[in-house]
């Protein structure tokens, strides 16, 4: 059997990040940045004020107290907006927060600490130079790199790049997927179902689990198991990536096997649990994934397989991995359970109120537990060789969405 | 000051869940579920069989080793998709994974438990009654509440649905929210500078963290420091909830403070740092909510008042408090840092690979430092009363998005 990292290699090396577009930022909210975006402007632009209060020279208030306090001419006062002031020595100027600071003040004493008066002020306390003054580029400098290549574009980003002038982006385009559900024995969801058949839940769980990792879905089909049917399906797909669900492992009507072993994908066992049955390969030129067809495989192999070739082609530079280097996470268990021999393992698991986790399922991993599976949080993974996982073990998560 | 707690009640109380509407499955994901959702089928709707092989009485092979294996003649097959046949007693009936099994049969021995044979099978190992087989409504039976109102339509969750033949759902709609921020130094991002001017980046941000947490945000309004121009936008707005920015301080031209203080927002110093002066009422009878002009206000106010409306609005049962009760999320501290007096603090932080926390920004809490607050992911929640954080400190964590 190969290792599931061994495996992924191989996914991943399939799959190159997508070209960049040119986008509005708020456009760009969940993609990828396709290079290093660097301030344009400085952040705060200008030196301003931190408070509602006075800019004076810090000189001319040193000692004031309520006992012995400073009083100073108000010489103007500057609005956030306006331009800034020239504040004399001796005077004081009114400020009101984030309003430019005006030339010779080099402090601001706030206005709780004052009268407020506006044509003398009484100043009650003293302040050192600098003090509640935001310095302009204490933040970033035009040319500080505030949103690095392979970094997702999150709403704080977003406000980052446009507080320094960065209106337009380069973002990875979001990856376009295909989703084929093979079987007899499926039929659309919400129909009546003969005997023998099932409702086609994998591509409802796969478009889902594709749009919450910020792909786009843009065929989602069910085929029978007539090589030629998905044969036809396929050819007509336009996407970066193809996921195929059902028809992988060794019965006599594995058709996803039977029509793509020959052209151009290959069937393995991977020493993982759920999810053995695995394809890969480049059908057409499109990189194809052929996962098996029990429901909670179909996740598990999502979160381990796809996820990754999804980080890959969405430009992210935390993919190289199962887990996204960036987002380390392990928990307590507070509930135990068997593992298989030999097999590395990732039980769907959810979090108690006390941020332990336990199995989803209370029967166990199951394959085709798919009901069961609403509960799902998260993947525990368990290296293959543990006996079995007990109360208190501490394991690694493992998650299918962004 | 006005505690967190009692203030984000306050919030709470001004908003209750929107309407529901009738969707396809597909088109809920993110949606919050109006009502129970219960299964419509059995999952699994028959009894089927668990791997590829042959069907059996159990007792029609009970012994049976390689060195002494059991020959069948095989009555039948069944391919997953085709009704179930009947098998007589001692005799096999081949089978593959999914397929449901034959009337008579009560295990199944998988294929690498005999030879493969298609006329006789010979048999190299015994199943025990029920071996490798699926039961009907194992899974979930008719019935079954398989998401419970209140509850995210996950992609999980949504396959756990269809796998049940739930095709269509009932969701709570997404709350349309206006953002309107304020001040005379705004301009559109992008745009150049004048003295004394800054990009309206808190717009973006909002924006942005509106989305992620599944809010629409269906106005995105910048407005000068004059009263009448924000009471002219707020009159024209049609949304379920209405944030501003900026105007809600002491200084003299806090602009949502005049406008709205006689209109029914009431305006308040919070104990949380940053954030502390903040606006709650009913506009025209709308929701409103003025937040702090300062970005990193503007998240942590986001954070930890608006988010737990939108949940409200949205029909999530996780609210009724600033962390979203099902999402206790802790970690351990690596970099220290110092606490204000008498006021809950929240610390935009960014995870270590190792999984702690270190501030986001390496020059502390500066509420207007927008740019390096590009790096946070989560908030440190530290209660008022701590005199420092310290490595090695577990706090609390609290997000911004779902």
């Amino acid at each position: 059997m190969r290792d599931l990292d061994a495996h992924v290699a191989r996914a991943l090396a399939l799959v190159a990040p997508l070209a960049a577009e040119r986008l509005a930022l708020g456009g760009a909210l969940g993609l990828t940045a396709a290079r290093d975006h660097a301030a344009r402007d400085a952040s705060p632009p200008f030196d301003n004020s931190a408070m509602d209060g006075y800019a004076v020279r810090s000189a001319d208030v040193q000692g004031a107290t309520p006992a012995s306090p400073v009083v100073l001419p108000v010489a103007g006062e500057t609005a956030a907006g306006a331009p800034p002031g020239v504040v004399p020595a001796g005077h004081a100027w009114r400020i009101m927060t984030g309003a430019p600071m005006p030339d010779g003040a080099d402090a601001v004493v706030p206005v709780e600490s004052t009268d407020g008066g506006v044509t003398d002020v009484t100043m009650t306390a003293s302040v050192g130079e600098g003090r509640h003054v935001r310095r302009a580029g204490e933040d970033a400098r035009p040319g500080d790199v505030i949103v690095h290549a392979g970094q997702c574009f999150t709403a704080v980003r977003a406000g980052a790049l446009a507080a320094v002038g960065v209106a337009t982006v380069d973002a990875v385009r979001a990856p376009r997927v295909a989703v084929i559900a093979t079987g007899d024995e499926l039929v659309d969801v919400g129909e009546d179902l003969a005997p023998g058949q099932i409702h086609d839940s994998n591509s409802v769980l796969l478009a889902g689990l594709l749009r919450q990792a910020g792909a786009d879905p843009v065929v989602i089909a069910k085929v029978s198991d007539r090589p030629e049917e998905l044969l036809a399906r396929i050819a007509a797909v336009d996407a970066d990536l193809i996921v195929t669900t059902g028809g992988v492992s060794v019965g006599a009507y594995d058709v996803v096997k039977e029509a793509l072993a020959a052209r151009g994908v290959e069937f393995v066992r991977v020493a993982m649990q759920p999810g053995k049955p695995q394809g890969l390969g480049l059908v057409n030129g499109t990189p194809t994934v052929c996962l098996p067809g029990n429901p909670v495989s179909v996740l598990v192999s999502f979160a381990t397989i796809v996820a990754p070739m999804l980080r890959r082609l969405g430009g992210d530079s935390g993919g190289g991995g199962i887990v996204d280097s960036r987002a380390h996470e392990a928990a307590v268990v507070d509930e135990g359970w068997s593992v298989p021999p030999g097999r590395r393992q990732f039980m769907p698991v959810r979090f108690t109120a006390a941020g332990t986790v336990v199995p989803a399922t209370p029967g166990g991993s199951g394959s085709h537990l798919i009901a069961g599976l609403a509960a799902a949080e998260a993947l525990a993974d368990v290296p293959a060789g543990a006996e079995r996982v007990a109360p208190g073990d501490t394991v690694n998560l493992v998650r299918w969405s962004r």
